[in-house]
């Protein structure tokens, strides 16, 4: 088995056709790597893509997208409604198969490096690459955005210096690069069409509020039904099949249960694995017992 | 992605290492077919092959296999504990991936008839490939063994008669070629040293007595712990999870309920990946939301 990362660049654009396409282009030019997924926002003037291969691939094709979008995106220019820093936002580098959150931060080390030295842009590390502690929070690096930035690194906040590259900002803006574990989006529908059910058990079950560490989690009301719409921030350690368990409970204290579920967007195999084997309870469960272990 | 299937071979020398090591290479000799497993019983005197791959590349092991075996075990000489009619005794093909059971049956079809034909070896389909009803069931065609089926032969008796190949056998014997849906063996401890409480368990949800279709159990004591132990026949019609919390309903019924499980030998993960979206209740999970469907 080969290692394989995830990435989810972030850039600074979603209105020009031509300047997506070209930027896509430039993702997807590397052999190993491949855009499994994108899409624009033309009210952020944004645009999300992921990327998946082999490390090395996937380190060549962000360095040449990041390169194509400060050819082609001048932050003086850019206007949005989603905040911003730079041409490429933020370019999160996560570790899928065979690889360890270790390498994935050495790697975003390396291109952050790459892209400071070759592209003159300055570079920040975040999250499970951050140098500083107040660098694990992305919106403490993008406060101010682009305009804020650029006025603090011009009047010589040291605070605000950058990890690689120099201490001011051109057209392209700066780049945030840096390493997290994949994110999970999953939503929770529950038999009644009372929000306020699905507020409250929200309240209980996410961290910001006294619940479970890596979960944020809000109560809406979509098409009649309510809804407990999550993000899963580290999967491994806040797993999918105990906060599911944990919002039938609360539920259930309501008089209400789960009638369905859904994710947004796409889901490490792992995640699903694992709640088999807390369901099943095959306590030893090893890769190897999986036929298709054997295939890769 | 390709399509993927699995084979199970059986031929009938669990004792001389040479002989063993000769077939296995036979059936590991091919680019795109893999032995992944396999395991040899003197009191047997038989070896069980797992091989995976590519259908044309597992089809071409399969029918090098054979010949070795024909080569070297004379049926003539050979006994063991274990029912045989052949060198190569069985063969079931196991759609995996991307491949219907019914492209197995064909499959299995035209190996059976290339084995007749360029090996003299008689040939009988079973199971899903089975021509006739009566030879759904290995234990039917295998009736006899060895012996009983060369004399019925030998005394023109019709109803013996192969599908493809000569109506006697040689020293190679006869082999039965088929395709079945792939075979789960999984075991559930219950916590509790009452063997008695497993074997009601088992005569309730196994097929053979009124219960799942797809079902064989029994109800064993293993190092001082009831066992309830099974073989799933075919898992996407009685799946894991229904039998599973089935079982954790009969059993809370005697005051007991399931401390552990255990696979032995190989799961396909499609059965696990049903039972995440089972408890999950990702009622529309598709392969494309898994990440590492786009990777094939």
């Amino acid at each position: 088995m080969s290692a394989i990362i995830e990435s989810v660049p972030n850039f600074s654009e979603g209105r020009r056709q031509d300047v997506i396409d070209a930027i896509l282009a430039a993702y997807n030019s590397v052999d190993g790597a491949r855009v499994i997924d994108h899409s624009s926002d033309a009210d952020h003037n944004r645009s999300v893509v992921t990327l998946v291969g082999e490390p090395a691939a996937v380190s060549e094709a962000l360095f040449r997208g990041i390169a194509r979008a400060a050819e082609l995106i001048d932050m003086n220019q850019q206007q949005g409604g989603h905040p911003r820093i730079g041409a490429t936002d933020v370019v999160p580098l996560v570790p899928i198969r065979d690889i360890t959150m270790a390498e994935c931060v050495e790697l975003a080390r390396q291109l952050a490096q790459r892209v400071s030295a070759e592209l003159n842009i300055p570079t920040y590390l975040y999250y499970k690459a951050a140098t500083r502690p107040d660098r694990e929070v992305l919106a403490n690096i993008r406060k101010g955005e682009y305009e804020g930035l650029k006025a603090a690194l011009a009047a010589g906040d040291e605070d605000r210096r950058p990890d690689f590259g120099p201490a001011e900002l051109g057209s392209a803006g700066a780049t945030v690069i840096g390493a997290r574990p994949p994110l999970i989006a999953y939503n929770i529908y529950l038999t009644t069409d009372d929000v306020s059910v699905a507020k409250k058990i929200a309240k209980a079950i996410r961290h910001s509020s006294g619940g479970m560490r890596y979960l944020q989690a809000m109560g809406l009301l979509v098409e009649g039904r309510a809804q407990v719409s999550m993000n899963f921030l580290d999967y491994t350690r806040t797993p999918l099949f105990r906060v599911t368990e944990l919002i039938r409970r609360e539920a259930s204290r309501y008089g209400v249960g789960i009638q369905s579920a859904e994710l947004i967007g796409l889901i490490p195999e792992q995640a699903l694995l694992d709640a088999a084997q807390w369901y099943l309870q095959l306590d030893n469960l090893s890769p190897e017992s999986i036929l298709e272990w054997h295939l890769h």
